[in-house]
């Protein structure tokens, strides 16, 4: 199980540097979008696993009791140019994330963009981009310098494709969850009504 | 092209014999209740095919305006007594429309059951049976003569598993939207106003 | 249950002029591409309603033993240079359906369409159009003379936005799958074999 | 940004101490039954967060090479006695993965069950259990002493409900996805090839 075991090290250590290195003026801002988001529509837009992580996100905006979709479920409502949408999206570039966020900001909607490459396609449309650190199928945005090197050489880290980036994504926004409960005054209580009865 | 074209005239004479077969008062009573849902939430429920006849069912009660969910996908919000769920499945026996239907009656929601098996598991607890004439993956509800019969003999229908009911179901849904729109003075440009713009 | 009935009406003849209208080249065209794809990949995609009745095909596809899978779910492999898209989208115009048929353009793989709008984006692109009629959101594809008209005069049709459309496709694809039974010598029971047990 | 930030410090460091109580024999057997099923199925089936962790895990099977399927999603094939069911719910009572490991059991299927209730209704029925520590909406499987409780005396956690079970069963399935590229004998670049190349 060593293989397992210096995983599991890998990507908690790397989540605790990305949480560190967060840009706090780039979360601040998130929040107070989302907290001005309470007459608004929010639309979670991710493919694959940056999608999953998405939805787990949209689910709890849902508990804190924010009016939230997840684009290309059934139930899609109009977006319009009060409404605001979180792309998330590790190399700046998946393409349904891209062409949402386009025609969100034909609408006039707001688009802020989850990722570790600011720069890239998505980032140069975003009105607030909150980069997060870590490895993303494209390899890593930066110089890191990682457990993974010693282990491994000719693999940047032991996690495969976006592996990395899709754990960062997950702690943090469920961090930024608990943040903002706090500043609605949520408890958890609060959040469990609103929780699915039926599954 | 021989199979086509008479499966194509199986499923449309069928559909055409099924509605016209609809008791119209259980039809007038599932629009009663689906009028009287305005200010609650409504749930569709169905699994594979008789799913996607009920999700696009969900998608036009948005556009109409209702608080509808499919249960499943990522925004299903808490299910309480004064809410409606609306399952859909030919044989009345699927199992997580059945489970999502007792829980839902355990909550004191009120349970519509769009079926061609009335006396199923799913009919046993339902507040309200829409019957709808159409072969399943059962096998037909009761005696019918079809044209199928003439072609194949050894098969019931040239259409296989549920399809026809799945086909008669669609129309049936569809129908009731008109019928919906017109009961609540609906154009179709309010619908469209409700409709996804990003997609 | 004035507006039930008609729209069931215009909904079953309208689709039944839609299949007597189908240009049976193109879909001989159609039958002969999945066929020839027993060892490839096939690709459905459509958004929205569109989307359900791809699914609603795709499973189909499934139960007859091909290789099959809807763009967007979780299990997506990788799609290659002999692989198959088969895009549904009445206006011919949706951006998820271009964007991920122009991105198999680009790698090779070849592209069906069916649509109502032969002359769109979409129909641009593909290898092969299969047409039916029906009026989609952007209203009918061309003149036509519906039941409708006497009704309603300032709507096209009763039923909105595409749901003329998405049942004429339903049943074109529902009996599509019944030819392709008979030419692959399939009988019910091989395709109950196939479908889903755990439900 | 003090609750983002003790979030961030609870989830990694619960993190951390659920992996390394892993009962490691569990784990191993885990391992075992997945490399055993390269010739079979595998169906993840999981609901709500749970599942989108479920799902993440289903695409880096298939990313694997494994056949592999999300129960409830459109491609689900049949079930048979040989095929392997992973089952995620932090309470072991989640309906919908019940009654479908239920069937699972009934067909023969083998059942797999990743919580951190063992004593519950999905443990019960499991043919072999992984526990993982970890809150769940139901509270803590047993005790345990965390950084919340110094925070907030009231609630045991910061984070609400079982973002904690997800977080840690994320980071779990992550890291034996890597564990298997070892065993397996796969590079990333091999795992990249089976990705999605329509997205």
């Amino acid at each position: 199980m060593k293989w397992l075991k210096a995983a599991a090290e890998e990507i908690l250590s790397g989540a605790k540097k990305a949480i560190s290195e967060l840009d706090m003026n780039q979360v601040e801002k998130f929040i107070q979008i989302i907290l001005d988001s309470k007459e608004r529509k929010i639309f979670v837009v991710g493919v694959g696993r940056s999608g999953f992580v998405g939805r787990a996100f949209a689910l709890r905006l849902m508990n804190l009791g924010f009016n939230v979709y997840f684009l290309g479920e059934t139930i899609t409502p109009a977006a319009g140019k009060e409404d605001l949408i979180i792309a998330i999206s590790g190399s700046g570039t998946t393409k349904f994330a891209l062409t949402a966020s386009s025609t969100a900001k034909e609408i006039g909607a707001k688009v802020i963009v989850v990722t570790s490459y600011p720069q890239s396609p998505l980032g140069d449309l975003a009105d607030l981009i909150v980069s997060i650190g870590g490895r993303t199928k494209l390899g890593w945005p930066k110089e890191e310098n990682y457990l993974a090197r010693q282990l491994l050489g000719e693999r940047e880290t032991l996690s495969p494709l976006g592996s990395i980036f899709e754990n960062n994504c997950m702690v943090l926004l469920d961090s930024l969850v608990v943040e903002l409960m706090h500043r609605l005054g949520k408890t958890e209580e609060e959040l469990r009504k609103l929780h699915a009865t039926i599954e």
